[in-house]
């Protein structure tokens, strides 16, 4: 009931960042190496916290590849049958166990359709690895919490790096080698975490909302909550909450709302004052570091929060009911 | 309070679909004119309901169009300058009123980035008209109602006949003629939205299950009994609710499952039979007509629903507090 494992994972989160940011010159070299040129788009194949991870990824893939990026619906390929040429394409597919079946049959199927294929995995002797033109290994060790911690945020850096690799990035190579340490001031401070966590037990709902590159954190930070609290946790990106589910957001629904300086702040801005005239409680989740690189802290700060809450309801964070590490879809 | 504007603009359906169903050639012609050749993908532009009928039409325009289908992030066009190539891609932005600024926004730079563009519209004298090089006019009528209703339905029409256009699509000249009848029978017997909406009344969550083409109407009839009714209908695909968030899903939190017969029925089968173990109620929500226009009907019965538990909670379905028609992002 200690939660132990999970916090044991997310304290490597650090030194297991810290480990692919030495190999991301090697990451740079392996994408280059496999990109069609001319690249037609890229296409990301995850569920899941991977399919978070693949949600940030997104915002730095596309514009440093200059070409759109897509999110694949696996059943597509796995269920229709769909004989879609992927000639130009680069896939990446994101599984931590690199075990899901049917990320591994969507990559399969996206190679024999022409697209140049990635896998980012914590198990490179995997079938989703055997699949790839080039393996991104996590090397984040084993994890035995239930809930992804540290294999989520090296998923995430590892496309930061792949983006890298493709083109331009908004963040320098200074701000990267700053980010274990920024990860470890997250980790250090438990106060914000555990203050959240008190407000939110009890509660059976909670929003969490984010707008730009941070809405892939939003994903994330709820999926913490739901898994390990059983409380149902809605993500929402700030534009979206708008065009109706803002409806369902009463005085009693708290709202996690993540901002940091940057292109999103005045949208995040006027979308909290909406809420709070309307008399919902939001919590502004605030984090003092480049936009681009803020949801790997955001995800880390939502890692305390859902284990604090977890504590506090008395579950076990380590071992949610009724969840398994890895599933058939 | 009767939800009277809300009940007579679903009852326009039949004769809205089939308005547009005379012009499947049109549709046809003006998607073959635009598309380039050769493709390099498509890309969907879309918010809230808008975005529902994007989902479903990517299972119908990435297998028609035999390259892949993505939906767009506006964010990263309209608040982080992304430089990205649009040469060979068609885009496809789909918005009742056309006046969604942030829509609009995206579809002009999408064009100006190399695109060919195309907008469905409900307007065809809006901003986004005129940034497209075809427009669909849905030419629903005057929506008054603020749940979108008809011109969801004529959104997603729109985009299976636009896939038709592209290519291959999984259904016939003579089921596509059958749609207004099966929707008008949906609208005819409103017993099942009656007994499901009885069986929501005093809960606050409910979730609504789906897989493959069905999965973007489990997200529009959540986002119709959030707006509604203010409870929090949490939307997922069968695929996606076991990585994590069955967890949150409780013997007290009702749960809605779409299916048809089709590729993704054992899958559904096999959820809702894993929720049933853990004493969920699951209400399936069945249709007889071939899977790739289910979606359509489906919705119907999903605004059914959300009008009844709307009055059964006294309620204003045509008006739900704290919405407005157009939304800035």
């Amino acid at each position: 009931m200690s939660g132990a494992l999970m916090a044991a994972e997310m304290a490597e989160q650090p030194e297991r960042l810290a480990a692919l940011l030495e190999r991301a010159g090697d990451l740079a070299e392996s994408i280059r190496a496999v990109v069609p040129r001319p690249l037609a788009g890229t296409t990301l194949i995850a569920r899941g916290s991977s399919d978070h991870a693949a949600v940030y990824g997104r915002y730095l893939i596309e514009p440093a590849s200059r070409r759109p990026v897509g999110l694949a619906s696996p059943s597509l390929l796995t269920l229709y049958d769909a004989d879609v040429d992927y000639d130009g394409y680069l896939a990446i597919a994101i599984s931590q166990s690199g075990r899901t079946p049917e990320i591994a049959t969507t990559l399969r199927r996206v190679r024999e359709l022409g697209g140049r294929t990635v896998a980012i995995t914590n198990d490179p002797h995997s079938e989703l690895a055997g699949d790839a033109d080039a393996v991104v290994d996590l090397a984040a060790g084993p994890e035995r919490a239930v809930p992804a911690t540290k294999t989520v945020t090296t998923e995430m850096l590892a496309l930061a790096l792949l983006a890298r690799g493709l083109g331009d990035v908004p963040f320098s190579a200074a701000e990267l080698s700053e980010l274990p340490a920024w990860v470890g001031d997250v980790l250090a401070d438990e106060g914000e975490a555990q203050v959240l966590a008190e407000r939110l037990i009890g509660r059976p709902r909670v929003v969490v909302v984010a707008r730009g590159p941070l809405y892939g954190a939003a994903l994330e930070i709820a999926l913490k909550i739901k898994e390990t609290c059983g409380i149902l946790a809605d993500p929402y990106s700030a534009a979206d909450l708008r065009h109706g589910p803002i409806a369902a957001v009463h005085p009693d629904v708290p709202v996690v709302a993540l901002s940091v300086p940057g292109r999103a702040d005045e949208d995040m801005a006027a979308l909290v004052d909406l809420l709070r005239e309307r008399d919902v409680t939001v919590h502004v989740l605030g984090f003092d570091v480049p936009e681009a690189l803020a949801p790997i802290p955001a995800v880390v700060r939502g890692q305390q929060v859902a284990r604090a809450l977890s504590l506090g309801m008395g579950l076990d964070p380590d071992e949610p009911a009724g969840l398994t590490k890895v599933t058939p879809t």
